[in-house]
């Protein structure tokens, strides 16, 4: 049997997983095999007696520091097991995710996600074991599992059969470097707004067409910045 | 007693949360009252004996759409229960989340966040309830629960006591539009690799030089685009 797509996580909060990724398609996926889920406990790989991960920072400031040693020595366990993922470190330090480095990582063999607590880690273990740092957003969070989450739910969602219809995925944000243009349901009229008429025209050219122009329109006005980096 | 701060989630998988927001720091703040944590389930809105919340896009097309008229009664629940939170829709399409967001968002009553499952929402409901659409990032979920994690918990961690070390929050990314300086700390040499030697001087004006040379580097380096927004 083929090995399904792996994600695994190193976390000190290791129940916090599959969390969010145990619900919904991502949780069904998961159940029957179309992607696998290991968590490693990184505080398992610290020596002493009270199993710390994380020490004061050299030359003095706030918070503490994840050790290289005992981080190497988890991310080494990882590697053993995974041999071919990249090792991802979630860090606000990281390259900006965007959706095509999703799509690589989801058509590999899967991601191993180091998940950081405290105030950060050891710079060298990053260097040492070629650790790839991505940043979900500008943003600060807590700790690495969220992202985690997010980074492994996305890639998920693109495995074979995981969204039943696979036309949605080629319709959807990023797809063509747009934002996607907007969507509208029953009823025909809610609140005195309708629908706009070219969508219950008929007329599928003339549909396709105003899509797309929505989508060019709103990435614009929104995201001047994807739209300058689509022309190019 | 004050109100603290509070989180309203609407979603069709109450039973995600608290999950992740549950563990660590941002859990126990949770449990001793330093912020609030309410899910509605926008299932419970529907007026149909099967509870749909979606229906098919108008003008044809993959995937569901969910409905103006449910989704936009859910909104109104968490409204009357709090009135003066920003109501954010987390989708790709929206406005890039950043730490200055952020701040602005912890700095008020909570948020009430709607999460989007299936291909989108109509896009009548965002504007007829003033919906501020906010992005994590540039790429795509299965829905907007684990989107939302990410907020909640950007924001928690800067209420105040939350972090134990509040100058931690001081010198962090994005605080002045720079990335943060690497950290090294214990072993001093770990397979041949060392720590910096200008952070073993105990020459703290050194050091504070160093860090900021570093910061600058780096963001230059990985972020350009920080950086020449930085300069502005």
């Amino acid at each position: 049997m083929r090995t399904p797509w792996t994600a695994t996580v190193l976390t000190i909060l290791p129940n916090v997983f599959p969390g969010p990724l145990g619900a919904s398609l991502i949780g069904s996926a998961l159940e029957n095999g179309t992607w696998a889920l290991h968590t490693i406990d990184t505080r398992e790989f610290a020596e002493d007696k009270h199993r710390s991960v994380d020490d004061t920072p050299a030359g003095g400031g706030p918070g503490m520091v994840m050790r290289p040693d005992v981080v190497g020595r988890a991310v080494d366990a990882a590697t053993a097991k995974s041999p071919d993922a990249p090792v991802v470190f979630l860090s606000p330090r990281g390259k900006p995710l965007d959706q095509a480095r999703v799509r690589e990582l989801a058509q590999g063999p899967g991601v191993t996600a180091l998940c950081g607590r405290f105030e950060g880690l050891d710079e060298r273990v990053i260097a040492a074991r070629n650790i790839e740092e991505i940043s979900i957003g500008d943003y600060v969070l807590a700790g690495g599992e969220v992202a985690a989450c997010v980074l492994i739910e996305a890639c998920v969602r693109l495995l074979p059969g995981v969204i039943g219809d696979a036309a949605s995925l080629e319709q959807e944000s990023f797809e063509q470097g747009l934002l996607e243009y907007p969507h509208y349901t029953r009823p025909r009229t809610w609140e005195g707004l309708e629908i706009p008429e070219v969508l219950l025209s008929g007329d599928h050219g003339k549909i396709a067409e105003w899509r797309r122009a929505q989508a060019e329109a709103i990435t614009k006005e929104r995201r001047p910045d994807l739209w300058s980096r689509r022309k190019k």
